[in-house]
């Protein structure tokens, strides 16, 4: 079992990856001193379910845990506040207390979900993640819950820390194969943003990873997970270097807002996005081989690098300038130095990514 | 213009109490660095607006800061989920970002409210108060903000402080006489939990509170104020002190439930809980002087000493149990001591509460 600690003050708590963690759920909800007085909500979905929730049950009932489960319907259209409220008046006929514990069973949608009713259902009582997915390996790290809102994705939310993550391995092996691919592009993100060894070592097991070789899994899972908690140790609120882990999510939201949700998943418009950012970076005299690098590593993950062909430039740019309001000769990115490095640049031009834009349009698909 | 820190270390804050302060709102939010960049977003009730939304709105513009309105029905109904998305969807089509403040012109209802949007905007974002009823400067200390559960109420909240509390005493002369007692019933709970001098002075200057003589107000609330920022720098999360604030509201909490909610104002309702707990004290050996004392303080306030005719004691007694989930002798109250001073009773039995419950029905009504 491998243990990443994330330091945050009296907000710390630990990450456990490992095979045949759910087996073991109720022991180690038992060492972290997660209350047996009070009833336990499992919030999870219906593609997840049918796999681990009799399991995950019967492992803490067995260790004196009451528990309810509520399961919401798998996909995005979960984060919205009429699921947050179903799932609230489960926890209040449930008879959920302030010494009761959520905990989400599932990948970010789930995670987000019952994180925000964790952070205020009575005002806030506490929170265990079982991540099922690879991509919630970023969300089990930094206390960001939400809801969307109709008209915005992530609008409502709060900063509510676990006490505790379960990871897994083994629950991966039923993942979608697109759902890996998408996950591991944040895996290679962390790479890109910090650590130019990982980053190699990313590039070298690609296909490990993409098999689902449990060990490198749970090597990979574990750096993507200890970087994302230096970061944000150092900016828990995100005021300021929080920002880098937003590497190639500016055009990476946009494709995603421009697509409809669902076209591209996250890992996939990310993927693109970085592309994206190596190019603006090299136009900036970052050294050129930033670019055929980072691209060659994310084709090994079999990701996208390249724009869908008919999405034109200026829905892409108009999306941009509304989720960030940047103005026009300000827009704000977070740019290679170089493989392991970022910066954040302040002062594109309206003009610079248009370029981008195009380019990324013209990019070979190699996959 | 008086001042009370509320000290919470990085979360600290004032309140500004005295005559004219929505007059210097736009100065004072100047003063305490309120972003000119970012809308503000003022949320208020439909008997308040008329009265103070169109001077705060130009105070505020009138030192350059850019206000939309949000207008609630007046009313506890208003602190819904329903409500809050509407707020919610303002909010985003305003264009309030990160930086942008949100500000409760209103009562308990629309703070609880505001603070609640405040709290969970882009998860969370900043919030000021200006309370507009003696009730609520026990709402604006604390950080307590909340909207209810058609199962139960407060139930989906957070701890959120403001930045600034402005409390403008002219407010208060528009408030329905009604209104101004069942304000002033809290105030006079700081003075029986905390400060005995402070209750005498109550006392001896009911007449003029009643009659909203201003700079007699002034004082109570900044001493009300004062008294409950103390208690809840010492608890700021509810883990132990912070409960004797709860004088009168175990009993109350039910009263309001079984009389419906809105036949007794929560004032009213405290008023008699705090005649029951100071019986069950005096059951439980403590100087008997404190139910008369306890008694005539009340009704020099015009407030209700005895329970209303026909309800019964089932049915006050089971939605005790209910709410707070009490074990049979093990019952939780908060109990006097003598006049300013209380203590946590946990091992209050069923029998002693029904026999209290008995004598409160009987109590002879003076007002
Ligand atoms: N809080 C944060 O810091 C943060 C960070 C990144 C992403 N997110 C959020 O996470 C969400 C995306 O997360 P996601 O990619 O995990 O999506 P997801 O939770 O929707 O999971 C993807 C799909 O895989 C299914 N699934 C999950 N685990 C499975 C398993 N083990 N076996 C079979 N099927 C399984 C799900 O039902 C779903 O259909 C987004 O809403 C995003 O906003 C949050
Ligand atoms: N957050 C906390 O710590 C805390 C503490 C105590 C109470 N509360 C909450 O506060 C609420 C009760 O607060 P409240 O008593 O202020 O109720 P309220 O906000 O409903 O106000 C009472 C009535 O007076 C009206 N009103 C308010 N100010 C007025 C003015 N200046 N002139 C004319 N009319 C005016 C309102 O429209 C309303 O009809 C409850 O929901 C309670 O749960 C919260
Ligand atoms: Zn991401
Ligand atoms: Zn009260």
């Amino acid at each position: 079992m491998r243990t990443v600690q994330v330091e945050l003050g009296d907000r710390s708590y630990p990450i456990y990856i490992g095979e045949g963690l759910l087996e073991r759920a109720g022991e180690l909800f038992a060492l972290h001193e997660i209350s047996r007085k009070s009833k336990l909500l499992i919030v999870t979905d219906d593609h997840i379910a049918p796999h681990y929730l009799a399991l995950l049950e019967d492992r803490l009932q067995a260790e004196g845990y009451q528990t309810k489960a509520h399961v919401v319907p798998g996909g995005e259209a979960s984060k919205s506040l009429q699921v947050y409220e179903e799932v609230m008046t489960t926890a209040i006929q449930a008879g959920l207390d302030r010494s009761s514990t959520v905990v989400a069973l599932g990948g970010g949608v789930v995670g987000d979900l019952a994180g925000f009713v964790a952070a205020t259902y009575m005002r806030g009582i506490d929170f265990v993640q079982i991540p099922t997915t690879i991509l919630a390996h970023d969300s089990s790290v930094g206390g960001k819950v939400a809801v969307n809102h109709p008209l915005a994705k992530n609008m409502i939310g709060a900063f509510h820390q676990p006490k505790l993550v379960l990871y897994d391995l083994n629950t991966l092996l039923t993942l979608p194969p697109r759902e890996v691919r998408s996950g591991l592009a944040e895996v290679v993100k962390h790479g890109l943003i910090w650590d130019e060894a990982f980053a190699g070592w990313c590039d070298e097991h690609a296909a490990e990873l993409l098999a689902l070789n449990l060990p490198a899994l749970g090597y990979a899972l574990e750096r993507g997970c200890s970087i994302k908690a230096q970061v944000v140790s150092g900016d828990e609120r995100e005021n300021g270097q929080r920002a880098i882990l937003n590497l190639g999510h500016t055009i990476g939201h946009a494709l995603e807002a421009v697509g409809g949700y669902g076209t591209l998943l996250h890992g996939e418009a990310i993927s693109i996005g970085m592309v994206g950012s190596a190019m603006l970076a090299v136009g900036r005299g970052k050294p050129a081989d930033i670019l055929p690098r980072t691209k060659s590593l994310l084709e090994k993950f079999e990701l996208p690098t390249a724009i869908p062909e008919g999405w034109e430039d200026e829905a892409i740019l108009s999306a941009m300038m509304h989720d960030k309001k940047f103005r026009e000769d300000q827009m704000v990115f977070v740019l290679p130095d170089r493989i392991g490095k970022v910066n954040i640049v302040k002062d594109m031009t309206v003009a610079e990514v248009k370029d981008v834009l195009g380019r990324l349009r013209e990019e070979k698909q190699h996959v």
